[in-house]
């Protein structure tokens, strides 16, 4: 793949593993800044916005400059891609989703000036607002920062 | 989540990890029925084209049954969702991709009634035909068969 | 076409007749299971949920499983995508339906294998939320239950 | 629906309907100028091309005037969106098509400024490229001319 | 180009350019009717609706004429595509509009048959709630009335 | 607008006026590294290569660095969203685009930590593959590099 530090791939794992099967991804995860959260809604709104204001929290993005946030908006967007599968609605499709996120940041290229990229990853369910009507859902963006 | 058996995020491990990673998995992986693979192309066509026989040669779906390959089509086309972000084309966008693909059948519900589900996930790389602009990708689709 | 009940056409043409000219498809409606309704709103939801409640109160799928329920949906989405043609969104986009829908169950190929497969259509009208502007719009989506 | 004409409804009829079922709806159709034709193909420009042919050498639209070519390429797009559900592709997604299709001009409503409207209809299959393995489709496409 | 007025050009001048800046270009506006305005808003239908009741109160199109509302209707959203860039959507997306908009009426053709057409342009910002965090957006869609 | 350096209206101006109209402008260009170019194409690939070529050629992005080649193509595709208005296809859908293209790079941002930012525009037409049945088109891309 020619990359050093695969950010994606260890996004997806922080979203979809718990604690103790990521115990072994623990060397892996040092080479990146990440943080995590949970955002369970009808809401795509609330969704968004649960994962901007992690990642600005626990300092993955500065809160200051706008450039990041637009990288990390885009690299949100793309993963919901993944999730809601045609149209990036949930509530307004009668769906409603409860997902754990990922947002990782780090140099995913050996070549020095490729700089800093960041992977946001949900896993989760997806389905009718009613309990056990649902099935698994998963998304992944990229995008350099 | 209410699922004993969860076979998106068995789908996404098969295709993101490598053998030894996979290990801790295995008593997982014996509850349900898998077969994975590789393609690699700027042409949407094999890579669908991939799957589906591999899925038909491992008897993961049966060849003759036209529900059977109805269910696989649309859990690949909602992977590929998430792979491609935004409009399901690659070559014709001027991108490629090399994918790692699994899919796994398996009874994710308690409630007998519930019966079998399919899963299909890809991670790899998109991104200009040229070898190393490119970065990592992934999408995980689910069905009921 | 291979299928012996053509279960799209007796969904589009319940959406589309009314009651007189439906009169000469009657024997074909003898071999599927069907029910209809009727959904006015520029919400989205609420055009879901009218052929969802409809659909289990008729017994056409059961209330208490959730692939048929998963089936239904998507159903449901295919036909949207058809009334909608772009986005599946009414009221955000400054636009209402005034739908007749219909949901048909049964068995279109003749080989036993396939199994049971639900049609939904709607018929009606979509335009600006003024009387009078608007035009006929109409969507058919079909799955494998 | 206000309307006096319906030429989606009709549109749909002749496209969905043999020439004995379409029989008692005769006199509606003396009230507007339709041609119909058929598409089958892997090749969207084929399907684009197929009705756009036919509805010239009908007269259905005037082959000199852009407006008209215009006014019946949305329509075919948009119905179109219903017969792909989600992507306007066909063999890029591995699918092929087999439409049956009807183009209808005439004035649906009864204000005069109104003026002459265009209706487009698919009905046939779509599947996977392999005969038997498909089911049926549709689309209904509307624009002012 | 073959055009003798470029109706999609002089709207996107009049959206984007201040009063000083459009003042060369004043001969070329003598030979179309326009308005101009402005929307900014989390809220898809008010920025539609902005547009339209422009267009109604500078009478560039009739109130009382559905064909014309519906030319008009399908510009705005042509345009909007250019805006929002994936999903016609903004508030539900996260993200607000400040925009400028202009719609052209005019004769772009010399074939005298090919009428009258609309031209629709937004210019402005797109971005995050917050003031500063947004970047230019623009788009254009172009119709037969 | 908070911003020094307009980078998409620049764009936007360099694609759609000729020498003469552009020469009021100058001013303005002098702050922002551009280059264009022209793309005539049934064939996406095409029109994506050629804005890419332009841009390595002429220096507005380093050829070396997979960061500036992907920041530039999502603005590319951005910008494509509003020249093709709902689906980023052209020959597959029966349809020719004749383009001017322009690339911007600049510092829209006062702060200094917005650093700098890519803009790309088209202006065109977009119709059938027969000279003269076509209309207006643009788009505007907007990218953190």
């Amino acid at each position: 793949m020619g990359q050093t530090v695969q950010i994606g791939k260890l996004a997806l794992l922080i979203a979809t593993l718990d604690e103790d099967e990521l115990e072994g991804f623990r060397p892996q995860l040092q080479t990146v800044d990440y943080c995590q959260g949970k955002a369970g809604s009808m809401n795509m709104q609330k969704v968004i916005s649960a994962v901007e204001t992690a990642a600005k929290r626990n300092s993955i993005i500065s809160e200051d400059v706008y450039r990041e946030t637009h990288a990390l908006y885009h690299a949100i967007l793309e993963a919901l891609e993944g999730v809601t599968r045609g149209q990036i609605a949930i509530g307004d499709m009668m769906r409603t989703v409860g997902l754990k996120f990922a947002v990782v940041r780090g140099k995913p290229y050996e070549r020095s000036g490729e700089g800093e990229w960041l992977a946001v990853a949900f896993y989760g369910t997806i389905g009718a607002p009613v309990k056990g009507l649902e099935h698994e859902t998963m998304g992944l963006g990229i995008n350099h920062i």
